[in-house]
């Protein structure tokens, strides 16, 4: 029924979004002599969306977005020094402790066992090596693709280079505009799990249209049964297209 | 004789050293207040080293850096206003045109006659996939990889991905200690081509027995006819391998 089933990396089996929201707020704090924080997270947030053409996602490009907004924000007043603490937060983050999602390593561990997983991440192509690595689920995944952007066009490329057509695909994911839609659109399907924080940029209002063209979880715990239930619900559909010699 | 041959691209290709050499030049005139150029560049140089465990390879990583020496050189003096001139490199760079070496485009349009090419270039995943298109030559790959580094770790894990072993794997590039040693110590073969600059960190100095163990030419046009003259002189020894009766 399914070649694959993959998994986004970021908030959906492991917390990132909480780590920025964590170094935002130090930003905040750092540009408060300069302007409120309001603001501070408007011209960050700007230079992020700006800066997505000439640095791609992922911390590095995040960091130096937040240079750039701080020097904006503070008319070029900010000293070096100060600027040190946001390399800093930078160093911080690409060190942090891999916070696994809860239900992350039961789930995947379970469903290893029935279906091929595979793991698309975008991002920094180091940080997000460094990612898998230390979050112990590499094991897990037969296929590992780190993409600079998730759009139709790049999970096509994907999957035409695994040779696996979109109906036998199901992706999971966190980001309506990354994980979901592109896959949907592909003729692929995909399982919607909501993480608590999103990044504005990746937040969509999809069209009654697409409301119905993908699934929603609460959590990661109920996907294996999910799955379970979803692949036997297709089968016969799929029988009565066989002849009945078959 | 061989399935792949395999090319480096920045400074194999493409001209990406020399870019990098201008924008260090600016960098040591925006310091020069400060400090003069051979301390800039010392210190700058120290700060890419021991920024790639963090931020690995490519422009965004050059950029952090050139940040972080010049706070250090300025002792945190620096205006805000003048690391945006940094930025503003940062961008020009991944915005430059893609300038191709002599020879590089007829030389890998004729070997992908009679071979499958595969690219293999370390960096910013972004980056180096937006040179790759623009620099007109991703037609003639059959492979293209984007890795994080390139150890015999990594060769290795890209040599298993396509299942090609390591006799039968040809690697092209200006780095002894990227492109040719990794290669050579796998059991592969590699032509190094030097390039007029190499980044102090690339440098390295082959052992003895190193030195017999790679072939070297003077430029990418030379390529073509030393790879017909030298799969020509490997035939004869595995013709002997076989059969009579094969």
């Amino acid at each position: 029924m399914l070649d694959i089933i993959a998994f986004d990396a970021d908030d959906t089996l492991w917390h990132t979004e909480s780590l920025y929201a964590e170094v935002q707020e130090k930003f905040v704090h750092l540009l408060a002599p300069y302007v409120d924080s309001e603001k501070a997270m408007a011209i960050l947030n700007a230079a992020e969306i700006r800066n997505i053409p000439y640095f791609g996602y992922g911390i590095k490009s995040f960091t130096l977005s937040m240079i750039e907004a701080a020097i904006e924000l503070s008319a070029g007043q900010i000293a070096g020094s100060q600027l040190n603490e946001v390399l800093a937060l930078s160093k911080m983050m690409v060190t942090a402790p891999v916070q696994l999602l809860d239900h992350a390593e039961a789930t995947v561990a379970q469903l290893a066992q029935t279906h091929g997983l595979m793991l698309i991440t975008k991002g920094d192509l180091l940080d997000q090596e460094s990612k898998i690595e230390r979050s112990g689920l590499a094991r897990y995944f037969k296929y590992i693709e780190v993409v600079s952007d998730k759009t139709t066009a790049s999970y096509g490329a994907v999957l035409s280079k695994y040779q696996v057509s979109p109906e036998r695909f199901l992706m999971v994911g966190n980001s309506l505009r990354s994980d979901i839609l592109p896959v949907v659109a592909l003729g692929g399907a995909a399982v919607y799990i909501p993480y608590h924080i999103t990044w504005t940029h990746e937040v969509v209002a999809p069209s009654p249209a697409e409301q119905g063209s993908y699934y929603q979880l609460d959590h990661l715990g109920l996907l294996p049964a999910w799955v379970e239930a979803w692949t036997a619900k297709r089968q016969p559909s799929q029988a009565e297209t066989q002849s009945p010699a078959a």
